[in-house]
C-alpha cells in the first residue's frame, strides 16, 4: 500500500543539524526509504506557505507516499500532532500526512478525499530515546512517517479521531459577480511571481484581463510573443491565475505583497 | 547503456513546491533512480553560470548519467525542448543532458563529443496530465529524464535534430600574444572565488602572474604559506585561473564583478 | 560493518558545482549508498559551526554511518587528511569520520570513544585523475568516503596515527560555582535561537533562569504557556540551555551573538 517514499517539508533552513536529524533518524529506522525533499526554506513558522507549497507537489508524488511537515510553532504546547489519510480508497490511500494539527493540511484536504486521522499518541514508533520538548521532527513525526513508509498500519500510531476535531487553514475565497472576480495574492514565489487564489476555472473559455495596483494585464496563455521585462496574466502550474513579469521579477516591478486585491474582468 | 542516475541542475531556488514537483514526477516514474541535486541555486534565468556549472560537475558522474537541466526562461514560446546524447562511444554514451535548447549544455558539447540530438515532441513520454505553458521542468523535462535513466532508447523520445541547429554559448575566448593572456572573470563562486576564461593548459610549465585591478599577484600551486588574507591566484578545480584570498573572499576584497578583464603574465 | 550511509557536510554553499562534483565521484564508486546531506551551508571556513553541527546530528544515525565533512580553510597546505573510527567497540564502530584534520570532530571525539586514526595517505583510494591541490572534497574525502561505505577497511586507507597528535578544537567549559554557572553563547541557530555552552546536567532537577544583557529569563520545560514574542529559556534538542521567542527570533529581540556571555542561576 505503501509507496516506500517519504517527503519532507520545514522551515528548519538548511544551516542547521535539524534537517540531518531527521534524515538520520529515518536511516536507523529504514536506511532504503526513498527520501526526496520537497522544501526546508518556509518562511520561520509560516504555516499558509507550507500549506500551498505541500498542497501544489502532493498530486506529483506516486500513490501512498508519505508527507512528513514540519511547521510547528506550537511545538512542545497541547497541539495534537496528527497522522492522516487521504484518498479515493480506503484500502488504497493516495497518500499520509503526518505533522502537526495546525491547519498545514488543509490545502490537501481541499482537493482530495479524507479517509483516517490518527492523533500520534503511540511511543512506540517515535524515537526510542527521551523526546525533546522542542523537536517533534526528529522525535516524533520522522519516526512515525518512517515506520509508515516501511508498511506500519496508519491505526497502530494513536487514536482515531474525527475529521472536525482537526485545525482548519483556510485561505479566503475569491468572490464572484457577474465578469468581475475579486481575490488577493495568497504567496510569491522565488521569482517574484504573484500568485493569486483564483483558480484556472474561473478563467476557463473567456478571455480576461487582471486589475492590480491600477494597471491592467492581459491573461495570455504562454510567454510566447511578451517582451522581455513585460509583466503579464497567465494561469500558472499550480493552477492558479498568477502575475509574472518575463525574464524578470513581478513583486519587484509592481511592488506586491501577499494579500493584496487583486480583480479579474472576464470578457 | 544507463546508470540509473539522475541530476537536476535548475534556477527554482528551493523554496518553492518546484523543485518537489519534479522529483515526485520522477518517483512516480520510477522511485528507485538515484536521483542527485546539482544546484536549485542558480541565480533566475542565468543560462551562463548554468553552463558553467553543469560542465565543471560533468566529469565526476558515472557513465551514462542522465542530466536534467532546466533554466529555461524560454518556456512555453517556440524555443525547443531536447535530448543529447554525448560521449566517444555511441553504443555507450558518456551522458545524456535533457532541457531546453537555449544553450545551457554549451559547455559540456565543447569538452565531450557529441553522438546525437532529438527534439522531444513525443508526449509518450511527458507527464500524463495536461503539460502546462510555464513548468516544462516537471511536464516534460523530469518524467523525459526519468524514462531515458530507466533505459527508454533516447531516439524514441522525438525526432533527430542536426547538431548545427542547436543553439549555442559560447564563453569568449582569452587572447594570447607573447607573454601576454588576455581573458575575462567568467564567473564568481559562493567563497568569492574569481573563476576566469583562462585555461590551466595556457600557464602550464611556465612562472606566471595575474593582473587585475592594477594589482600583480603571483600564480601559485597551493595556499601553502599564503598569510591568511593575501589574495593569490592558483588553479582551480574546474581547470581555470582563478583569483582566491587565503582564508577569505576575493570578490569582497577586490571589488571584481564578472566579466572583468585579468591579464596573465607569462615569465 | 558499515551502514551503507554516508552524509556530507560541506562549507561549499549550494550553488556552484562542488556539492555535485562530490555527489558525482561517489556515485561514480558506488551508486547504491544512501547519501545524505547533514548541511552544506556552514559560514565559509566557520569550523567552530561545522563542529557543533556535525556533533548534535552525529547521535541521530545508524550504526556504522560514514560522514565526511568539508570545511578545509588548510586544503593543499600540510594539515593531514584524516579518517576516524568511534564507538564503543572496535569491531563494530559506531560511525567513522572522513575530512581535514582541524579539530572539525572534536565535538564528536568529547561524547563518542575514539577507536582509531589513520591518515589518508594511500592514494589507491583517491579519485583517480589528477589531485587538484584546492578541492580534496572531491579528489580525496568523498572517495575515501564512498569506499569506506562501501565496506573497505579504514586501517588499508593510510598510516595509523595517534589520537594525541590530532588537532582539537575545544569549545570554552563554562565555569560552576555555588548557585551560579557562567557560560557562553556557542552558536546561534537559523530560528535565531542562542544556544548555549550549558549541558542540560548542569541545571536538571532545580529551577532556574539565565541572566543576559541584563535581562533575566525564567528556565522552563516547554513553550506551553508563553506568549508569542515573549523571550525564554528552555533545554534544547541538543542537550544544551537555550533562549528562545515563542514564535520570534532571539538573536534580533536581544540583539546577542556568538561568544556573550550568559549566567544560569539555580535556585
Amino acid at each position: 500500500m505503501q509507496s516506500n517514499v517519504l517527503t519532507l517539508l520545514s522551515d528548519f533552513g538548511t544551516r542547521d543539524y535539524y534537517v540531518g536529524a531527521m534524515k538520520g533518524t529515518i536511516a536507523q529506522i529504514n536506511s532504503a526509504l526513498t527520501v526526496i525533499d520537497i522544501t526546508h526554506d518556509i518562511p520561520a513558522q509560516n504555516i499558509a506557505h507550507a500549506r500551498f507549497v505541500l498542497s501544489s507537489a502532493f498530486a506529483c508524488f506516486p500513490q501512498g507516499t508519505v508527507h512528513v511537515a514540519v511547521v510547528d510553532p506550537g511545538v512542545g504546547t497541547h497541539r495534537r500532532a496528527i497522522a492522516l489519510a487521504v484518498g479515493e480508497r480506503a484500502d488504497q490511500p493516495d497518500g499520509f500526512l503526518v505533522g502537526p494539527d495546525n491547519g498545514i493540511f488543509s490545502g490537501i484536504l481541499d482537493q482530495v478525499p479524507f479517509i483516517k486521522a490518527i492523533e500520534l499518541n503511540n511511543p512506540q514508533y517515535w524515537r526510542s530515546l527521551q523526546v525533546s520538548h522542542t523537536f517533534h521532527g526528529r522525535d516524533i513525526f520522522a519516526p512515525v512517517g518512517a515506520h509508515l513508509a516501511s508498511g506500519v498500519e496508519i491505526s497502530k500510531l494513536g487514536t482515531e479521531i474525527a475529521l472536525e476535531t482537526l485545525i482548519s487553514l483556510n485561505v479566503p475565497a475569491p468572490t464572484y459577480e457577474a465578469q468581475v472576480i475579486r481575490g488577493c495574492i495568497q504567496t510569491v514565489d522565488h521569482f517574484g511571481n504573484l500568485i493569486t487564489n483564483i483558480p484556472q476555472s474561473a478563467v476557463a473559455g473567456s478571455s480576461w484581463e487582471v486589475e492590480i495596483r491600477e494597471r491592467h494585464l492581459l491573461g495570455l496563455t504562454t510567454y510566447e510573443g511578451v517582451a522581455p521585462g513585460m509583466a503579464v496574466a497567465l494561469i500558472g502550474s499550480h493552477g492558479y491565475v498568477e502575475i509574472a513579469v518575463n525574464c524578470g521579477n513581478a513583486q519587484q516591478q509592481l511592488g506586491c505583497q501577499s494579500g493584496e486585491t487583486v480583480v479579474v474582468h472576464l470578457d
